[in-house]
């Protein structure tokens, strides 16, 4: 079962590593407990969107760009990450190759 | 503040409608009360990763899709949808502009 709270722990740290910010910062200007940002950090709470807010203010982060960042981070997960083939269709492969032997 | 619970709410809405089915079918389907499905896309309850997972598989949507549409929809919210500009720079057509007037 893919876990959102594990991806969304994944990405808050990273955002934060990013930003050179120690969990005892974030968590002050969260005003979040420093355990329980660990936690969430750790995929091991669930966050509420209130914390998840204050939490993306402290990383001066719009929410929105976490959450993107989340749901491509599960599109990879779940392997559906990809919305332009990155290979051609056999029948248009065939169809090239067809066109080749003709010329 | 933006609260992430309120567009997953939405988006599940959305989707399970999309799909046709009742709020009944998918809270049978998930094995949630049919009362914690209806305040959870009403934005009143958070649900928790492992609701929205099994929610996520009543409708027969991978939980990546789910969560980009929240980020997509958060973005709106912001105002950081666009990432690519949909107006030119003024300094761009003002070099068009004289562009066209030096021809």
């Amino acid at each position: 079962m893919v876990l959102v709270r594990q991806e969304i722990g994944d990405v808050l740290r990273d955002f934060r590593l990013q930003k050179g910010r120690t969990l005892r910062q974030v968590a002050s200007k969260a005003s979040v407990a420093l355990g329980y940002l660990s936690e969430v950090e750790r995929g091991q709470k669930e966050a509420s969107s209130e914390i998840l807010a204050s939490v993306a203010e402290a990383l001066e982060t719009p929410i929105s760009v976490i959450m993107r960042e989340v749901g491509d981070r599960l599109a990879i997960i779940e392997g559906v990450a990809a919305t332009i083939p990155d290979t051609l269709p056999d029948d248009l492969v065939a169809e090239f190759d067809a066109n080749l032997v003709s010329r």
